[in-house]
C-alpha cells in the first residue's frame, strides 16, 4: 500500500497510452530536462510553462515521442495541452507535458483529443484511489518490464507530509538526464524557488547517476509538483522539517533511479560502482561513469565472470589522472585487484556474488578523501533483442 | 598474393602464441601506444627502447596481454626482450614488444623462452617466404575471424618501394588507441624522426577514427619499421617520394583500420559514418563518434532498421553545439530526415541499403565547411555470447 499525497488525482489510458496527474489546488513546480540538444516538443513547451513556477497538471503520453517534430510536433503539443486544460477548467499554462516513444512519428491528435476527454471525466468522478495512482504509473512505462513507485509519509516539523513518485526507464538512459520520465507529488507546502532547488540537488543523487547504455533522450523530463494540501508552514531551506523533506524527496528519487538501473532492456544484474579515496568528486564520479558505461564490463557482469582486468582497464581510460599501482579493487567483500595487480581470492566465491541480482564494485583509488556512486546494469543479448527491432 | 618489403623475415607459432617480425638491417622505427593510463609492461618496456629512434625485432605475444602485473610484469617483459636480442645476436634495446590476451596474468616465462628459440631457428633458415607473413599475421589473432594484411608497391622518386602491414582487433576497439595491435613494414630509406612524424599523422586518420566497443585497451601498439632496403635517397618530407609514400602509408592504416571494424566481435555490418558541413574538423568528429558509439543506433543497423530517430538523438547529445532544424541525415543515399524532421522515404529501400554487409550513414550538419568520418561496427548478441565470458 503505497501513500497518496492529498490533493491530488491520477488517471490513466491504455488506449492511446495517456497518463494524467492532476490536483485540485495549484502546486508550486519545478522541471528538470534533458540537455540533449535535440529536444522533443512537449520539452520545448514545458519548459515555457514552468516558468512560471507553478502548475496543476502533468499529461504523459508514452507511445510517441514527439520528437524531431519540428513547428507540427510544437503545435500538436500546444494542442495536447489546449485539450488538458479546456477538459480540466484550468490555465494551459499549468498544463505540464511528458512524452517518450518513437522520434520522429507525429502524434495523432485527434485520437489524443478523445483520450483526454475521457481522462478528465475519470479524474472529476474519482481518482484520489491508490490503484488510480498505480495505473498511472503502469500506463508509462514503454520497454519497462514493472511499474516504478515509491512513496513515504513522514513528519516534518509539525505537518505530515506525503510524497508519492513514479517513473519509467528502460532504455537511452544516461545522465543528463536518461529516457526517463518521472513524476513526484507532494502535499507538502514550499515555495516554487525550494521545489527547483530541492528538485536540481535530487536528481543530481539519483537520475544523473544512473546508465543503462550511455544514450541520453531528447525527452527526458522529472516533474516535481507540491500542493500545499498537508497544511502548516512553508517549508523552507534551513528552517525545521527542510532537512527531512530533503532526505525523504532524495530517497525517493534515489528509490526510483535504481528501479530504473535494475529494469534496463534486458539487465539481469543491477551493478553499484563506488570509487572511493578519489582526489575530488569530480574525478570519482568520472571513473565510476566510465566502468558504468564499459560494454566489456557490463558483458563480464552479464556473463557472471570476475574479470576485473576489464575494470581496471576502464579506470585507465577515464582520462582521470591515477597512479594505476595504487587501485584497489573489490568485487562484494572480495578483494580481487590489489596495488594495481591480481589479488589472490576464491574465484567460485566472486561467481556466486556475481549470481545475485544486485552486485557492488568498489574501486579504491588510494588518492584522497572523494567517493561517488554510480548505477548501472549488465548488457545482455536481451538488450540487443529488444533494440534491434524497436520502429518495425 | 602480397608484397613483401625487401630485408624483413617473419616467423610465428601457435604454441605458445607468438609473431616475430625481423630485420636483416637495422630500422628506423616509431610507436603509437594506448592512452590509457593502466598501460601494460610491454608497452611500458617499449616505450623506453623506441627512444633511440632504431629498432630490428618485434615480438608479439597473442595469449598473455602481461598487463596489470607489476614490477614481475615489467621483469618478465624484459626477460622476453633478452632472450629475443640473444637469439637473434642484436641489442636488447632493438627489440620491440606487443601482447594482447587477458588482463593480470602473469606470463609464463619458460615457455615464453622456449618459443623464441624456435622462433629465431626458423628466422635464421627461412621467413622471407609470404606464407611466413600471412602466418604471422595469422598467430596475432584473438577473437578476429580473419587476419588482417595490406600491402602496396609502388614508386617513390626513383626508388620501387613497398610497405606491408598487418593487425589485429576484433574487442576493446576505441581509440586513442584501440585493443589493437599493429606492425606496418617498409623497405623505405625514411630517417626516425619522419617515421615517427608519418605513423602518428597516418594512426589519426585510421587506427584512432574506428571504434568497435568504446573500450580503450592496456596494451594497444602500432608500430612502423623502415629498414632501407629498397635502397635510393632517404625519402624526407617535403621532397620527391614523400607524399608518395604518405599516400601509400596512409592507405595501408586505413585499410588495416576497416577491417578491424568490419571484423569487430560479433559485428555483422560495417559502418562508415560521415559527418559533413561542420562548423569545424573536431565538433564534426565528436559528433561521428558519439554516433559511431551509441548502442542504440548500433543495435538499429543490427535489426537493419532505418531508426533515424536515434541517430538524431546521439548528434544532439555529443556535447557539439548544433542547431537540430539544419540537419540532414542519410542512409545511402536515402534522406530519412531533413532539417531535423522526418522526410518521405521508402522504407524496403531503406531496409535493402542496411542489408548490406557495408552501411554508410551520412550526417549533413549545415554550419559550416568541415567534414570527419567514423567507422564503427553493429552490435550484436554474438558480442554478448563473446564478452560474456572471456576469462572461463
Amino acid at each position: 500500500m503505497k501513500h497518496i499525497p492529498q490533493g491530488f488525482k491520477a488517471s490513466s489510458l491504455h488506449n492511446p497510452k495517456l497518463s494524467l496527474f492532476f490536483s485540485s489546488v495549484p502546486c508550486s513546480a519545478a522541471g528538470v530536462f534533458t540537455r540533449n540538444s535535440v529536444q522533443a516538443a512537449p520539452v520545448l513547451l514545458s519548459k515555457k510553462h514552468i516558468r512560471s513556477g507553478f502548475a496543476r497538471a502533468v499529461l504523459i503520453n508514452a507511445e510517441c515521442a514527439n520528437a524531431a517534430t519540428g513547428k507540427r510536433g510544437l503545435r500538436d503539443a500546444e494542442l495536447s495541452a489546449g485539450y488538458c486544460a479546456d477538459a480540466l477548467h484550468i490555465k494551459r499554462n499549468d498544463v505540464l507535458l511528458a512524452s517518450t516513444g518513437l522520434i520522429g512519428s507525429y502524434l495523432d491528435i485527434k485520437r489524443i483529443h478523445r483520450g483526454i476527454k475521457v481522462l478528465s471525466k475519470n479524474i472529476a468522478r474519482y481518482g484520489r484511489e491508490n490503484y488510480c495512482f498505480n495505473a498511472a504509473a503502469r500506463a508509462i512505462m514503454t520497454t519497462d518490464t514493472f511499474p516504478k513507485i515509491m512513496s513515504r509519509k513522514f513528519r516534518a516539523g509539525k505537518t505530515y507530509i506525503t510524497v508519492w513518485g513514479c517513473a519509467k526507464g528502460a532504455g537511452m538512459i544516461h545522465p543528463d538526464m536518461a529516457t526517463m520520465l518521472g513524476v513526484i507529488l507532494t502535499d507538502a507546502r514550499i515555495k516554487s524557488v525550494d521545489a527547483r532547488r530541492a528538485l536540481l540537488d535530487t536528481v543530481d543523487k539519483s537520475f544523473n547517476t544512473i546508465t543503462v547504455d550511455g544514450d541520453t533522450s531528447t525527452n527526458d523530463t522529472v516533474y516535481l509538483l507540491a500542493n500545499g494540501c498537508a497544511g502548516g508552514d512553508y517549508i523552507v531551506p534551513g528552517r525545521p522539517g527542510w532537512a527531512e523533506f530533503k532526505k525523504n524527496l532524495t530517497a525517493i528519487a534515489e528509490g526510483l533511479a535504481f528501479m530504473i538501473a535494475a529494469d534496463g532492456e534486458g539487465a539481469r544484474h543491477v551493478v553499484t560502482i563506488t570509487v572511493e579515496k578519489a582526489k575530488n568528486n569530480q574525478s570519482a564520479l568520472t571513473v565510476a561513469r566510465t566502468v558504468a558505461t564499459s560494454p566489456l564490463v557490463k558483458t563480464a557482469i552479464c556473463g557472471m565472470d570476475p574479470n576485473w582486468g576489464r575494470i581496471l582497464a576502464a579506470v585507465g581510460r577515464s582520462g582521470v589522472h591515477i597512479d594505476p599501482y595504487k587501485i584497489d579493487i573489490y568485487i562484494g567483500d572480495l578483494n580481487v585487484c590489489r596495488n594495481g595487480c591480481a589479488a589472490t581470492f576464491n574465484k567460485t566465491k566472486a561467481k556466486n556474488i556475481l549470481r545475485k541480482k544486485k552486485v557492488d564494485l568498489r574501486i579504491v583509488l588510494n588518492q584522497g578523501t572523494a567517493a561517488q556512486r554510480y548505477i548501472t546494469c549488465d548488457l545482455t543479448k536481451q538488450y540487443i533483442q529488444i533494440n534491434a527491432h524497436y520502429t518495425t
